[in-house]
């Protein structure tokens, strides 16, 4: 990795090696304190994601900021966030691997350790682990309220598992994970709006469910950068799981708020950095920003600041940019806002972070590649 | 690094954490020994290119099968295969930035060292780097051949750059890079075809035309998995830089060869192994294998020997799988032909490599991330 720095603290930005990816943390900050005052507000925990992220150092200035802990996909994402100091983290996710569940039993050592669960035969491999490790780890139960990917049906089949999960002498059932991922994304805000009242009212329905047979919900988990006011102010929410706020990306800016905002006033602080590395045509350059560097999953990436250059095309280290105007020359530094940030991120070891034109720090992605 | 391993060598191929990615060695044997081959039956020199495994492991399986070194896109990849082994490298590609001018001149004390311009002031700026660290760098100059990327146009500004390069103490003019990134993917045979004689045509007067000046052509390189016996054939490529063959990959699936056979006999090396996580309707699934386990810019995954089952959609850390029949249960396994090699393995820190259903070596993928 000592190869693959990109950039040296107090360096002018001016200095720093392409392509990587700046932090502006003037902007960060915003996002981080915006965030964690809409949950203060409405009295509901914030649980930031650290996928979004995979930095430790990011998840510090969440916690200190007000978050109860993190989230994480995997095991192995979990793990380096508790090894870079942080307590409480839910694997917002289901762990089915045999040498993962022994690992995530392990960590319920050292940290208070949560997990999700959509199915019986889980669970008992779960506390298996549990019982092999001489531990206790948290189980929420995980409904499908209308993404249609993981996670039973809201009610009775919610209530099975959880009957299960009580009766398991290792776990402790903590509540319920009830994320509508693709909501996050719709455009139009009435349509985000239907689809989280119905994710709502499903919820509401199972936690009521579940207390007419004793089983009370600490945690009632769900919530994402283009929905959380809606789950914030539910009454039945308690914890939010947004990650992309800190960052923001091309994909979230196409949404748009209730009062016909653009992203809530969260900014941009996430740019893919990159130089023009050959101008031989009038109407276009290239840039050394492609496939590797960011993730063209969601749409191309958004060059910002400049109307007049468009990024229209990637190749595996290549980007092609519109110069209709014949502006670019050798050289060239553009910043990029990323079509999605997570699995940008994901592609890079090193986040600089930036104030003004200078290189304030550099944060390693220290959970990049963490997908066990 | 360390807690992301996948497996042990020995190990069962159903032990084997997921996602990852497993090198069938059979398959990646058979693909090297048979491009050397043809190489050799062309009476032209292999310069496989290393972006597309970024393992030095790899590329010393290449080399003992003929090749005469590697290609790589960038200077931090390049430094990686030298440290890995490799004594003869050529960066296809152009480095602008001062710093990774600066390492790749001092790279060029320890192996051959070849890279690409476009630009007269780069090859200013590439004399400086190497006067500076007393070494000699070996330049190709880049011609756009069609694929409408980098280069210089064909003919006289060709001639006017390698001049320039002929001129420079520090610099030797080795050749031509006249690659045609766009003709590989291109699907039926004949119209790859015309694009390619296209290229040969412009070559061909490029290296007469610096011949007529006194400047003779060391290299003449291009050609990629999906092009290479037109170059092979054609009398003035000398060089071949195939990449992709030793692992295919679903788009390069899609392609076919003259006799109407897709891939020309290269076998699917390369699979993304992942697990059904998640099982709660009768018509889907979930696995564990997203957009942060393989790149879905030139198309979604094809499910390995299961007509049965189609990998449709793709979140972060999840994959659905249409499950008509409702086939599939939690724990089951599934090898995923990647849409695209390249962006694939710049996910992965590891390469697994299995003969049979057993772990035979473990390959760390080297230059991952290795973009400066």
């Amino acid at each position: 990795m000592a190869l693959n720095i990109p950039a040296e603290v107090g360096m002018p930005l001016a200095e720093v090696d392409t392509p990587c990816l700046l932090v502006d943390l003037d902007a960060i900050e915003h996002n981080i304190e915006r965030m964690a005052r809409v949950a203060a507000e409405h009295g509901v925990r914030l649980r930031a994601h650290a996928k979004s992220h995979k930095s430790p150092d990011i998840a510090a200035r969440q916690i200190a900021a007000g978050a109860v802990g993190v989230c994480c996909q995997k095991v192995s994402e979990a793990e380096t966030m508790v090894r870079g100091g942080v307590r409480d983290v839910l694997i917002s996710n289901e762990v089915v691997n045999p040498r993962m569940l022994a690992r995530l039993a392990a960590l319920a050592a050292t940290a208070r350790v949560i997990v999700c669960v959509d199915d019986a035969d889980n669970i008992a491999a779960l506390e298996a682990a549990a019982a092999h490790c001489g531990t206790t780890v948290e189980v929420l139960v995980e409904i499908d309220v209308g993404a249609g990917r993981c996670g039973v049906a809201p009610g009775a089949p919610a209530c099975a598992l959880a009957r299960a999960i009580a009766a398991a002498p290792h776990l402790r059932f903590s509540g319920l994970q009830a994320y509508h991922g693709p909501a996050q994304h719709v455009r139009a805000f009435g349509d985000r709006e239907a689809l989280i009242e119905r994710a709502i009212a499903a919820t509401r329905d199972t936690v009521a469910q579940l207390a007419a047979q004793g089983l009370d919900c600490d945690i009632v988990g769900g919530a994402g950068s283009g929905t959380y006011r809606l789950e914030a102010a539910s009454g039945v929410y308690n914890e939010l799981q947004c990650g992309s706020y800190v960052f923001m990306d091309a994909d979230y800016q196409r949404i748009v708020m209730a009062d016909g905002r653009p992203t809530d006033d969260f900014r941009n602080s996430l740019f893919l950095y990159t130089t023009v590395m050959s101008k031989t045509k009038a109407d276009k350059a290239i840039c050394d920003a492609g496939l590797k560097s960011h993730s063209v999953d969601s749409g191309l990436p958004v060059v910002f600041g400049r109307d007049d250059i468009e990024y229209i095309g990637a190749s595996d280290e290549h980007g092609e940019l519109g110069d209709p105007h014949d502006r670019l020359v050798l050289g060239d530094r553009l910043m990029l806002i990323p079509g999605h940030c997570d699995p940008t991120v994901n592609l890079h070891d090193w986040l600089v972070g930036i104030r003004g034109d200078r290189v304030e720090t550099l944060w390693p992605v220290a959970a990049r590649g963490m997908s066990l």
